[in-house]
Parts: C-alpha cells; sequence; structure tokens
C-alpha cells in the first residue's frame, strides 16, 4: 500500500478512486473535508445549524453522526425501532451508546410502543415489496417527530454508493420523477415537511466504515433480515465492478449527473394537499403511510411513541 | 427447452426477454417481423425501397442484408476491406459469396487500394483508440460511396446489445449530445450526407447469430484485433450479467429511453459547413478525417477505390 498521501505515514486506507492514501489522522481530514465540501456545495446547511439525523445504527449513519458534530452542527439523532429481533435490539443500542458517550442527544420512536406491532409483521399484512414499505413508514416517522420537535432538516447517511445505484435504477427504469427528484439536497416543499439532506454522497462505503473504525465509533454491521434480494444490491454489484475496472467511474457518473444530467429532468410540479386521515401533506387523498396502514389493519393515527435518551 | 409457443415444434430458441421459444420456421418469422416493426416505428425507409447496408461480414450485418432482401428492400451492401491480415480476407470473402449466392450488388473499398496502408498502420500513426479511429474512416467512406452512387439511406447492424451499452457508456459519462442522437433512424442533416437506420435495435446478438444458422447464412466469427480491451465490451458484460438477473432489461431500458428519456436530452443544433480540404460537411473547419489522415501521413484526398461485385 501507498503512504499517506499528506504526511508520508503509515496507511490505514488506500482510495483508488481519487488515487491517494491516507494515514488515521489524515483520512478523519479528509473524511470531514468531503462532508463539508458536500455541505457547503449543495447549501445544506441554509436553513442554520441545528439538524435531525436519522440513524440506523449502521456505519454510514454513525459516521454521518459523527461527522456532523465534529463540523459543530446541532446534530440531534432520531433512532426509529423497527422491533425486528436482534437486528434491531443491537441496532438501537449502538445509536444510544454513541449519544452517551458523545453527550449528544437522540430521540427513539419504537414501533411496537406505538402500532403494537413490527416492521416485519406489517411488511408481511401489505404483501408489498419491503424495503418500500419501510422506506415509507420511517418517513412519515421522521417527518411526525420533525414537527413535533421542530426541525427544519433531516439528514440521511445515503453515501455515493447507495446514490450511484439509485441512479442506476432510475435509469434503467426511466423514472423521470425521480431523476428529477434525485439531489443531496432537497428544499423543503411544504411549511410541515422538512428540507432533506445527504451529507455523504461524496464518500463510499469503505470510507464511512473506515471513519468508525479509525474513530472507534461502533456500529451494527448486521445486514437487515427484511431487504434480502432487493434489487438495489445488484445495482450496486454491477457499479462495483464497473468501479474495479474504471476507478472513479462512480464519481464521475453521479456527480455528472448532478452537474449535467439531471438538468434535463424536470419534474412534474407536485402539489400537496392534506391526507383525509391523517391531515399530512400528500398527493393523494388519503397518503400512502395511511393506505399501507389500513392495509395491515394497523391504527395509523396511533400517536407516535418517542422516547429521549 | 419450451416447445416452439406458435406450433409447439421442435425449439430452436427459448428468448427469456420475451418469454418465448422458437421453431426454425417461426422464429424466421418473428426475426423479419422484429426488423420489419423497427423499420416502421421509426419511419425508417421513409425516403423510398433503396438502402446499403454496410456489411463488415460479421453475423449481425449478414442477418441485417438477408433480413432487408427477404423484406423486399432494395439493399445493396457495401464493405470496407481494412486490410488487416486473415480478418479482413475472411470478413470479405463472406460477403462476396453471400452476394453472389444471393444475386445482390456488393460494392467493395479497400484501404490498402486506396491508401496504400491498412487500418492497424493508419491506428499506429494516429495514436488514438483503434474503434474511435476505425469508425470515423469507415463512416466518412461510407458517406463517398453515398454520394458516388446516390444512396439516401444507409443501415448498419446495430443490435439491442450494442445500443444498450453505447447507452450505458453515454449515461456514464452524460455525453449530452451522444444521448440526443442516440436513435435507430437519423434523417440526413445535410443534401451530401444519407440518413443513418439501424433496423436491428429489437434483436440481440444470440438472436442475429440464430438468424444466421436457422438460414444457413455463412458469417465470420472473429473478433477484430484492434478492438481488444474496448471499453464497449465492460459495458456489454454488465448490461448481459443484469440481464441474466432481470430477464427483459435490456429492451425496458434501451425501449424507455426511446419512448421517455431520450425527449429529455435536446442536442445542441449543429451547423454543417464543407471542410477545407476535402469540401465534405463537418463541424470544424478541418474535417476529423483530413485531421487523423493528415496526422497518419496519408493523403485524405486519394480516390476511393471501390469494385463492384
Amino acid at each position: 500500500m501507498r503512504r499517506c498521501v499528506k504526511c508520508k505515514g503509515e496507511p490505514v486506507i488506500d482510495l483508488k478512486s481519487t488515487n491517494a492514501a491516507f494515514c488515521e489522522e489524515h483520512f478523519i481530514e479528509y473524511f470531514l473535508r468531503q462532508v463539508g465540501r458536500a455541505v457547503e456545495k449543495y447549501k445544506m446547511m441554509a436553513g442554520g445549524q441545528q439538524v435531525l439525523v436519522a440513524v440506523s445504527g449502521g456505519k454510514d449513519s454513525m459516521a454521518l453522526w459523527d461527522a456532523l458534530l465534529s463540523l459543530g452542527y446541532e446534530a440531534d439523532g432520531l433512532h426509529i425501532d423497527l422491533g425486528i429481533g436482534e437486528y434491531s435490539r443491537k441496532s438501537r443500542l449502538v445509536c444510544e451508546k454513541f449519544a452517551a458517550v458523545r453527550g449528544a442527544r437522540l430521540y427513539v420512536l419504537s414501533l411496537v410502543d406505538t402500532y403494537g406491532t413490527n416492521m416485519e409483521e406489517i411488511v408481511r399484512r401489505t404483501r408489498r415489496v419491503s424495503c418500500s414499505v419501510c422506506g415509507t413508514v420511517k418517513r412519515y416517522l421522521m417527518n411526525m417527530v420533525v414537527q413535533q420537535k421542530g426541525y427544519r432538516v433531516v439528514a440521511t447517511g445515503h453515501n455515493l454508493d447507495d446514490e450511484t445505484a439509485a441512479l442506476l435504477s432510475n435509469l434503467f427504469s426511466w423514472q423521470e420523477g425521480y431523476l428529477a427528484r434525485q439531489y443531496p439536497c432537497l428544499p423543503s416543499t411544504h411549511p410541515r415537511l422538512p428540507a432533506r439532506i445527504k451529507p455523504l454522497v461524496r464518500l463510499g462505503e469503505q470510507e464511512t466504515e473506515m471513519y468508525c473504525r479509525v474513530k472507534g465509533i461502533e456500529f451494527w454491521a448486521g445486514d437487515c433480515p427484511l431487504a434480502r434480494g432487493a434489487t438495489s444490491l445488484v445495482y450496486k454489484d454491477l457499479v462495483n465492478s464497473l468501479e474495479d475496472k474504471m476507478p472513479g467511474t462512480k464519481r464521475r457518473f453521479l456527480f455528472g449527473f448532478w452537474e449535467r444530467g439531471r438538468r434535463n429532468f424536470t419534474g412534474e410540479p407536485v402539489e400537496l394537499k392534506d391526507c383525509s386521515l391523517c391531515g399530512q401533506p400528500t398527493t393523494a387523498d388519503t397518503c400512502l403511510f395511511c393506505r399501507l396502514m389500513q392495509k395491515a389493519g394497523i391504527n395509523p393515527l396511533s400517536q407516535p411513541q418517542v422516547s429521549q435518551v
């Protein structure tokens, strides 16, 4: 392995995509600079210094939470406990330990406490693709907490690999609306909806994992048992094999999309109205969350059970 | 293997992408219907029944030539003999035999007779990517023959696999101009330039090969020795692995692009002027062909040596 590009010290990582190796100290510096650059370039913190970070307990969201705190932002965590056995127990524990060690604020919303059932059961009852159901539920609950606690910005740990795979998937099916909305910073479109930001878009999985290791951040590496066979994994493999053959491909592809490709896709203007059941902003008469919960035989109006750690 | 979807007879091919197997007779019917559908859908023969088919001697162009003749078009062949040893000798022989057997008209343009040197040497002297140099030279010479012989339409054997790989490559580098121009039928943009059509875009390599075998059409299966390591092959592998996992992906991706994706890319209007050296239409002062030939120390104004078989 090459020596650190900055100080010629012992390297911990050698990045082919940017053609540079780093020692511990300079890797952390590099990582935070990439996060900071994304925040600035896409004007993610235009609304102030306060942000709610969606934390699953995995390497990406834990690295994101730590990086935002390290960069001086008021980054509070929100963990949604999906109630999926050991997977969820370990995920939650990781978040709680981080909050305790760093003295950070963490909200935990428990699915079981709120609805009396877990994500596995909800997915089963709706008979829909699990990642799609889970995404809808988590997004909805996040917005509830945002409103309750008064946040204006939500940050998620989507990284370069996630975004590249999603872009490829959206292109393969020519989802013009999704293409128009795929951006690292989406401003709020309604007084009750937060801006949504993805500060890790310049960093890959290998980098978020190494950041956690180098900084001694605990994370839970288990794969979600409901996500097995997800097509997003097919696209990830595919982009990774291309990156192996042509290093830098992911960055060129994704950043090229945001600089040149995306302007060609203009989404339809979306008109938001109040959901007939819960009153939350939606494009339909009844929002997707309420429809899914009804299909699962669950009262969508149950008051979210949020504890603060 | 499943039986023929039409007559339950002995199958020769089982297509996962369209979920159908065919016997010899019904595969030929299917193949010609796909060609006919592409010709109609993209109005390829709007200018009449006469077309010049660029034939390399490989399975795609030989299948194309045969299919166009079978569908009743006045399809004459043009083979450009690149002078690359056995590869070119076999390629040319295949075309000449087909013309003799089918009583079709074939023009052969010899690079060595015209310029005193072969494609290998031209590529070496220009120090450019071989497929790019070869493409430029072949396109230029094709236009010369088109003008000499009075054709208005040139057909090439680009198939579903070629087009899908090219689309992916253009997306990965966000070549907006290339994306705007990637279409199965490009009308003439200048009185001296032909319309360019790709009637095989609904059919993959597996299908063009099977068509040749079933119809007893000889083709030369050798890989071009200059194309080794071409990046287009990387994209082809990638799309094939995706097609294996999700049959029908190629068709959805490519046809979706032409139906929905492509309208988002509007190429810059191109202004054509006469090349300062050869007088052919070009966007630059001196056309790329003349510049390449000059770099190779070859007189670009040499009169193309065309023989008719």
